[in-house]
């Protein structure tokens, strides 16, 4: 696996970047709503946290021969005060990505005919389109004081694709078994 | 808490960001050194990823009044080709730490008195002393084909401070109770 272009390459570090730090802030903010008395809302972001670890592994994967240190740039939402404006963190950074990062991410994977870094991220926004819907729900229960219910939350390992429930044989997006989900 | 300085808010924004892409990288080079035969590396790499969390997560705490989106500028190693090299990722980028990033992050937020952030990034500073000298010696022992021993590897969750085996009654670095490490 080689990405041939430089800004390719630049796009799968800064989508690294971005999916790291998403990553980790569902872990803190997951970790609060538990404390808050929100314990599915807080199990909802440690399965989104676990579709960012997915979508940061696919982009670290496609660069795995471009070994060295790098100064990466990628976007970040900051803030950590009650469930609701976490919520709206998340909200933020899932639209961002769903409608300007990952469209022009795929643009060019296209334009630059880079394979592995085009299916990278359009796995990464299709599982984003399903998270900023999950995380608009749980902010209406939330801000009712209520928490979202406690069925299962399921995460495709492979794409990051994320269900509430047991909806499906296979993963739409990438066609894995379900036997592999990860439950949250 | 409020960080009263811009120039202190970005260097914890690209050290949230530097941390949590230590994190991830982490949990990925762990999972192939337990693939590739090396249970103990790959229990090494996820407590030293569970010490970034706790970094990460200081830095993302001193900024909890910082709401908003940001481009965050971070260094981050990239690579994922055979043990040895991925260990040298991780010795080149906690050395980046030790000798470069928190020195002169240190330096400024004392310079501004910034109280949060200089303990945030001092108590970061000391475990990556420790987890240099961890991954090197992790690397002898892989560049000989053999695994680290089985010890216990414990970190104290409010700092990072990292051990193999159980040395300590309390933090050395924050003074928490030992019985709140986490155990690997
Ligand atoms: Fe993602
Ligand atoms: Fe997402
Ligand atoms: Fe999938
Ligand atoms: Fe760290
Ligand atoms: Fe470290
Ligand atoms: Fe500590």
């Amino acid at each position: 696996m080689k990405v041939k272009n430089a800004m390719t390459a630049d796009f799968l570090r800064s989508a690294y970047g971005g999916e790291s730090m998403a990553h980790m802030r569902y872990l803190i903010w997951g970790e609060s709503a538990k404390k808050d008395g929100y314990p599915n809302i807080g199990r909802l972001f440690d399965a989104v946290a676990y579709a960012e670890w997915a979508h940061a592994k696919n982009h670290f994967n496609v660069l795995k021969d471009e070994a060295g240190d790098n100064t990466v740039a990628a976007g970040a939402v900051f803030g950590h005060t009650n469930i609701v404006e976490n919520l709206q963190g998340a909200i933020n950074g899932e639209l961002h990505e769903i409608e300007q990062m990952y469209p022009v991410y795929l643009e060019t994977a296209k334009f630059q005919d880079e394979k592995d870094a085009y299916k990278a991220f359009h796995y990464a926004l299709e599982a984003e389109k399903i998270h900023a819907k999950m995380f608009a729900d749980a902010q209406i229960s939330a801000k009712n004081k209520k928490d979202i219910g406690d069925e299962k939350i399921y995460v495709c390992p492979i794409c990051g694709y994320t269900e509430i429930g047991d909806n499906v044989e296979k993963c739409p997006v990438c066609g894995a078994k379900r036997d592999i989900f990860k439950s949250f």
